[in-house]
């Protein structure tokens, strides 16, 4: 089977040719002088998109493995947790946290709909034994966001820290993991940057250090080890394991993009791709899967399947008949997505996105107005003025 | 600082410029048909590869993932086992053993030789309790080899599991999984395929997965587990998280190149090139690290610094001066290391890490006979008969 | 400036990864016995895309290249030629013919129309001291097609020699020299293969040879000559100046792709995509070039600018807005043009098109119905069953 | 038959990744807004690095058209020129310029000296009536060099226009179209700068325009045509043909990374490799084919091949047996050459020359002393201090 004309999935993502071209770049030894600095700027230019001045862990393998690893670091047997729960994300963290031993608090919320930080900061009052909270901000699977802006500081008042799922957030979509007194961050070069998907992008406040480092039951000598990278990298210069060199390539590839791109305009192409497809997806007679456009992530839109058909029928007729590789909901719910990501948060491939899923639709039966929504996508469009240069 | 001219390192190596490409290629979502073709198609050729029928498991992340991986999956709290050490790896095992619980056995010799399977056979006829035996095939980090075609079947014959790291074997040292009875097998692709350092490829036998299934202690809903790759990818369809779609890709590539030279021959190239590279040595009038030319490994040259130098600094003077990069012995004594390994195990590639090595040695001070050397290698060379086409 | 999201342009195109791959794979000296073998496989698969067994030339430079060399080793003074003449290409060869010093006669058409096979019939039988016949296959400026598959069995009837420029017709649109006999063919690779434009693609029959090496006029010890190609590179093995390896390799690529597709497949793809944009440009209210559908080239869909715009700033605006890059006229009038070439010729490229367009015209002040159009474009699409696999 | 491990020849040479990646980058139309950004960039780069302030011209096809296009663009039938001939390229363009109806001077020494200035201004203060001086500054199929710096200054003395083949000059050896007061130079991206062998790189005096537009031989409407580039594209921004997009976005990068480097570190480099591979010749018991070393080009070393040996012979066993591309004369006598040209102008490449041709004439039974020849190229080699980074 050949490769699908148009990937606008809710990532991977399509890259761009300067970051496949880094990924095709000559494979170096870990240790060579050239590559030890690739990877040192790479470092920085994560804390840049990250906004932060904290240390930065480049861990090797995709954002599972940085959200693992993290949690494993900062939760010992007894640990009180806060556990947000507004999608499949969140709602896996808490798994893994009664796995590793935590006391487990929830709050928890339908999967189109966000926790109400009002509601957490009430929640922090009353339980004062919390220690650490953790959150996704961008909740990919119903394409909804968290309020972190006003989460961090509420939790860093109760002194709790907190772990954040930015995994899609970081390049697309406003972060800023000082400003906001977030503590753990583990993003993904594979969303919003339209990086590969193989590294986990973190970075660890002192207050985060100093409760891993206190830690006996956080990973040492393991591939699972935040410690090792401090400790042996960061410390001494030596590798815990062998970087995925040519992952490294292309995620400094698509930082530098993003960087002399500019993050506020990376992040106002996605708004404006976002909003161009809710538009049409609204005036195509479908409906939006989040509860409300206050809380839609801009990195996917969501859109719910109409009654009588089934989410992977869908994605998979796009796919086969038009070429448009679309998302299912990965569990959270009869949905599929039309991502906006990285090169595709941008021109003309939302409507692309939406000839795929209208001309899908009517294909299987459904009654939907494809001309009508996609005149509603390009008249924002049209109107919108982000440059992308 | 630029890239160098030759990496001659002991890994990651140079890749052929068509596993380049298809590191650059484009990116495509996991759930793309076109990129799960591409998947299991890889796990079939991992499979020839590593000459098994048994299941393979390509994990996202470089051989000492899988490494861990597979020894947290057998081991729980006292399980009793058998590790052989001659170098830095065998080394670590041990301690990873320990860490997990397992009560450790050890059959230790310098890092210059090998184990002798005779004392392995002694040591399990008195040791019925052993359940496991843990064992590298190629000690990358001291070129050396330990002879895995006859502790298989003696380990087999006593009950015993095998966890064999052969990650500097896989596409140059002869290797055979099924025929030398070996049960769990992590091979990497950055060394002998030159392929990307990004995955663990493994196999693991029916016998293997009876023991990891029973064992409690086995990673679940992990990074580092085994289980789900089985439970999830095998038997369902799903992956346990999102793999590095452009590894995957990189690594095909490697794969199907060393398929269409065929195997046989991938591995004759390695053996001339280790047989012309040590040949340069010795006339040159420098001492091989191993102990003897028996148990050379021909992915790798391993050569005593000559008193007075430290290895750092030659590898260091031959980058920067040269630009060739060779690699230290990570801490398996005062060494450095030419590779051969994927296209530099081939034609003229041993004589130039020879040039490098030599005029190194030179310009730092030690008596060393230059030409000499390179005379003989290159006879070596001259008299081969392997086809690279 | 950075690079258009959609070149969708009347050629160059885009290419697929695989020739880009090969594009950028390493270059090697020209007799290099690897690049001679690329070299002779190319010839080859060109031959086989001509459908001829013709002597193949492939000369360094695009098809203008050949065209003129062609025209210049056929012609010498007082030559007798026909030129066919229904658009830009075909005046242009005109003009050469004359400066070349033939004898031209001229059968000529408004540039919206195509040459009436049976007015060529009755010059001919009028004029019996014509030798030449010249004539554009696809006249790719105003999208329009010579029905070649008539021309030449005429023109062989009446012992005249025929030039034919089919640059924009191999891989897209059906043509079969010999079978047409047809004497000398000229294409491109960058139109509907999807290659670089940087060589021409011809064949030359033996009675095209015959008047060639009669011709005292026909360029030798020139870059612009084919006897060199055939006297040297064909009979001796010697290449008369260094063909440039990189496009070689390129348009390697792209042929191989074709046969994998196969031909037949890469014409029905074109037909369906060229279909539904017409479809597309006739709902939305504006007009086709061309005088009638039956004589549209399927590599391009030519339409009107509507009264008081202008096709430059249309092309302009949708490239600058909606990051699309259209082509003009060329000078053959006020038109627009939506390439459907190569890797374009495919899936929902044609309808990107249609919303660039669409969304222009309407940016601009014409009365357009964006919806419509699409929706006509979609269901000719939907209702197509070429595999693009 | 797989690609070599390591092309030295004469050019096209290797590339670096970063115009292999250039040219593999995605193709757009030549009127796109971005490829005319980097076409007049690189118009711009190319005068820098010829170092003149002269009108540039970027033909597409190697450099052979641009010579043939100067030539035929600045004779006409009468034309009195003083061709220098030290060469094959020199008595080639001799060849042509009879062709074109000149009145021929030659001033012709063997193939393994130079043309001495002074009997070249004696020449033409004898002369008076010569218009046109043509002359090879590097001829590379024997390896010497012409002193176009004295030889420059003497002709515009004279009222004498120069036509100047430098193809494989730029970027490698000291070249000063300016200083040197030379009014056509026509040069090759394929040679010292790494590029891809598809274009003429040459600049134009006004001395020389004069003289082209007076000319009514010169080419118009023609592939060969200087005059359309000035009076199509230079003037009113319409390419006469269709430029070869990737080639252009190749030469790109190879003069970006050039000018990067900085010119005088390119030609340092280049002096270095020279130096070493010379030295390496002599004390392996050859003999250089140029007469002495005052007049040897640094871009290519040209070798006497022992008696008894046949060039081709050698060439192709170096080739199939040790993987190493080297080239023959092209008809300068029974010699073999190393390039040193773009990134093999460069650390250890000359020595793996060297060595591919040392044991390779000892393979075929000339006495050739290998190891006293390996170790003066790296003792010179150690001791140069040109910087590659």
């Amino acid at each position: 089977m050949r490769d699908p004309d148009f990937t606008l999935s809710a990532g991977p993502t399509s890259a761009t040719f300067r970051t496949l071209a880094a990924l095709g770049s000559p494979i170096t030894y870990h240790y060579d002088p050239a590559f030890i600095d690739a990877f040192r700027r790479t470092e920085g230019m994560v804390g840049e998109l990250l906004r932060t001045s904290d240390e930065i862990i480049l861990m090797q393998g995709e954002a599972v493995l940085g959200l693992e690893a993290a949690a494993r670091s900062l939760v010992r047997p007894g640990t009180q947790v806060l556990n947000l729960v507004s999608g499949v994300f969140g709602k896996g963290m808490g798994y893994w946290l009664k796995d590793f031993g935590a006391e487990l608090h929830e709050l928890e919320v339908p999967y189109n709909e966000s926790v109400d930080p009002g509601e957490v900061e009430r929640y922090l009052d009353e339980h004062p034994e919390i220690t650490l909270l953790t959150v996704v901000h961008s909740e990919t699977p119903s394409g909804t966001l968290n309020d972190c802006a006003r989460i961090g500081p509420i939790a860093r008042a109760h002194g709790v820290v907190t772990l954040v799922d930015c995994v899609s957030s970081l390049g697309g979509i406003p972060f800023d993991a000082d400003g906001w007194q977030l503590d753990v961050c583990i993003a993904g070069p594979q969303k919003c940057l339209g990086g590969p998907p193989g590294m986990s992008l973190m970075s660890v406040s002192e207050q985060a250090w100093a409760v891993i480092e206190r830690n006996p039951a956080a990973p040492r000598a393991s591939f699972l080890s935040l410690l090792d990278w401090r400790e042996k990298w960061h410390a001494k210069g030596q590798f815990p394991y062998t970087p995925s060199v040519s992952d490294v390539h292309g995620v400094a590839a698509a930082c530098e993009q993003a960087l002399a791109e500019g993050l506020d305009n990376c992040i106002a192409r996605h708004a404006a791709a976002a909003k161009a497809c809710r538009a049409g997806v609204v005036q195509m007679g479908l409906q939006l899967w989040p509860r409300s456009e206050d809380i839609t992530a801009d990195c996917v839109t969501a859109i719910a399947v109409p009654a009588g058909l089934e989410h992977e029928q869908v994605r998979d007729h796009a796919r086969r008949r038009y070429g448009v590789m679309l998302s299912s909901g990965q569990g959270a719910g009869n949905l599929v997505r039309i991502g906006h990501m990285g090169p595709t948060a941008n021109g003309l491939y939302p409507e692309v996105g939406l000839m795929a899923l209208g001309r899908t639709l009517a294909d299987l039966g459904a009654a939907v107005r494809i001309g009508d929504g996609l005149e509603a996508a390009l008249a924002v469009t049209s109107a919108q003025q982000v440059s992308s240069d």
